[in-house]
């Protein structure tokens, strides 16, 4: 535990940021524990600026003073990322608002590091665009967190992660230097491609302060399939297919039997056939005009498949829906998960997704594993319960298994605190290596996020 | 000038890689100049390791005794990134030719850095995908060098450009440490993303050894249109509505009716009209299935469109294609040609097509500027005859121009040795600052292509 920093501190951030510095223990509770109540820290302070130009003058006054800074959006992260396990001051970007206007020529939107997801995604839905990237925490994630982390989500499939978004990006380094460069040019050759190592690195080189992101064509025409299949092979096989063959594929989500019976146990879905299936694939298409046709072309002489609901219109998709993303909640009513979020190669899927539930149970007999997830792009939830949810036995028992199928330890979370010391399954020495001296080079005192992502 | 190294510096190479070093100055002369004679350089030897720990041993070996790199692919880049203008030693990447089979699972495949556009492009039209970067230099450009310089190409609108297909890559530092990440995995969150540093990094920090790329379903359906306007601001304006009103669009063209005339002028083509049109726009569409409607719904209605010229069979296509490709080869007749690529924020793009002929031959009254190129990405290549190829007043006022309006001085060719001293019209200050620091960090002796990007 680091000591708490000296009182004058606070005086130090109050010239850059007036009355910005929260220090009430009550309120600083709000930004010490994140919101799944798995990672509880503590700070004396929270510090908001308002500016790109506060943001710096808190970076470097932190930098002189030696104090580590943990930055903070929405606070939704699933790793502990944004939690000041340490002590450090929280700094907090919810005041970076700015919103600029759709750019309806170049198909774009700059947007604050505070602004929530989901008032981006409407922003842009008003202006006759869509933002791609969309998860279930929109009402609380920002701008800033979800490029810091490179969210994912459930459109990946189809538009990439938010780096992918990504066009031009504004941000304080751990030297205390702003860089910026929110042009939005699609085609810029012009030096190292510093957002993309930006995105992603969990607030340990930079402190995002405001993004242009990409916006892609609406796609106001959805259709909604649930096949079945008797297998997780046939199924896994059938993903590669339905991608390949269908461009305006939007996503494409695992669940099996046993999750979608504990999802009924606890409240009432429309299950998508009165017959049960061991094994279900969610496929989405979404495109400018009606894609039933293709998706039906698609899905026809598919290896395995033995039953096939489509739903075009909101109702009829909502409940097809509901049977994969009630999972989470469902598996909540069992007490608090264990969970984790892994990527394997499509081609070792099948394996993994055969051989978890009783790796799990070979250390932790008690437990009980739910597996779902984007099966499309290789990433598959997993789910224990039973167990505490910081059992380290799991997590030991799932990374050994991902790493030696090839898999990566985190899809879309992140390092965080939470998977920093199993980091080296998934990167090897020399990777690990450049990371450290990234980091040195951008963060040189070391005081951004300094306990997370390396180990 | 640098000096030449002393002799004994070729033995220590051949214990590296056997006989792969070239020392025949009629040899070694077709690497020392670039494939339009721009750009002459010299050196005394071209080292060509057969495999990624050759490639380290030779970087590790010049690292120790102070001689510098000019990593090269196919030499067919159009800035100087690939020519030793000082002497350096030459490290061709053309022995990687590993390329492996298509994995038709996760729709990826992993080549080394000497394997030709083309055949990465034909591997994965044989096993049922695309590769959806393409270049006119597809037949001498590999896949190290295109990653290396981020190649844009004519696809860029639909798939992004060479960065948005690496999902993983393999690369000796200039520190002479090898760093492998080629498992391909869609979603891993797990650390910094140093393939997007060292895609477009021009060879100065990285020599890419292999790279693993995305492929794309196959889209047999095309469907080319030139549309005719009577202004650049209805073109233009033309290029944002189809761009999203058409999520398959895969390339959006514009060129001039002085640059058809020309092409004219050269050879026979079968121009889209028998009547002359002020400027005219070529959009392709292609799909998995047909989609001449979509196109057609999409243009009707543009405002100030004055005629449709459609193609559906590969004959028309290359007609039309045919008009605007042509302009290189004809312009060419004129001269070697000033040749310039840069990207305009589309709201500036009818400015700058406006502006740019009468600011050039306001410092050169004997100038003809000819423009066209991919404007659905805001890409102008401008190009200058009547001057010489090298003549400084051109750029100067070309970029001057580009910077004022807030484009890029490159969009897709890179910087090189050519554009270095105009880096700053592009990037802050901060920004080429924080090229530097990560340029030390990850060849801190400068030996890989010190005279390429940074000024």
């Amino acid at each position: 535990m680091v000591v708490s920093p000296p009182a004058p501190f606070t005086d130090r951030l109050r010239q850059i940021v007036g009355n910005h510095v929260v220090v009430d223990p009550g309120v600083v509770a709000s930004y010490t524990t994140d919101w799944t109540g798995r990672f509880v820290g503590t700070s004396t302070a929270v510090v908001r600026p308002g500016s790109v130009d506060e943001v710096a003058g808190v970076v470097a006054t932190c930098r002189e003073l030696g104090l580590a800074l943990v930055p903070q959006g929405g606070n939704t992260g699933l790793v502990g990322g944004g939690v000041p396990l340490h002590g450090e001051v929280v700094l907090s970007l919810g005041r970076l608002q700015a919103l600029d206007p759709v750019d309806p020529v170049a198909g774009q939107i700059t947007a604050g590091a505070g602004v929530l997801l989901a008032a981006l995604q409407d922003a842009a839905r008003s202006a006759g665009w869509a933002y791609p990237v969309d998860l279930g925490s929109r009402d609380s994630a920002t701008v800033g967190g979800t490029v810091a982390t490179n969210a994912g989500g459930v459109h990946v499939l189809r538009y990439g992660d938010t780096r992918a978004q990504v066009v031009g990006l504004e941000a304080v380094l751990g030297t205390g230097t702003t860089v910026s460069h929110l042009s939005g040019l699609t085609k810029d050759n012009t030096g190292y491609h510093w957002p993309s190592l930006l995105c992603g690195s969990e607030g340990t080189l930079g402190v995002v302060t405001a993004a242009r992101l990409r916006l892609v064509p609406p796609t106001p025409f959805h259709t909604v399939a649930v096949l079945a299949f008797a297998t997780v092979p046939d199924a896994v096989a059938a993903s590669v297919e339905v991608r390949r063959m269908l461009p305006a594929l939007v996503a494409c989500e695992l669940f099996l039997l046993s999750g979608l019976q504990l999802v009924c146990s606890v409240a009432p879905v429309h299950t998508p056939f009165e017959q049960e299936y061991p094994v279900y694939l969610l496929t989405e298409v979404a495109d400018t005009r009606d894609p039933t046709d293709d998706l039906a072309e698609a899905v026809d002489g598919l290896a395995g498949l033995l039953n096939v609901a489509v739903a075009t219109d909101a109702g009829g998709r909502a409940d097809l829906w509901r049977c994969r993303e009630a999972h989470t909640e469902a598996i909540n009513t069992l007490g608090p998960p264990h969970k984790l979020d892994v990527t394997l190669p499509a081609s070792a899927l099948s394996e993994f997704v055969e051989r978890v539930p009783s790796s799990v149970k070979a250390v932790a007999p008690e437990a009980l594993t739910w597996l779902f997830g984007h099966v499309g792009d290789g990433n598959i939830h997993v789910n224990v319960t039973g167990v505490a949810p910081d059992d380290n036995r799991v997590d030991e028992v799932v990374f050994t298994l991902v790493a030696a199928l090839g898999g990566s330890i985190s899809a879309e979370h992140g390092i965080g605190t939470a998977k920093r010391r199993w980091l080296d399954l998934s990167r090897s020495a020399s990777e690990i290596e450049l990371f450290r001296t990234i980091k040195h080079t951008l963060d040189p005192d070391n005081i951004l996020n300094p306990n997370v992502l390396l180990p």
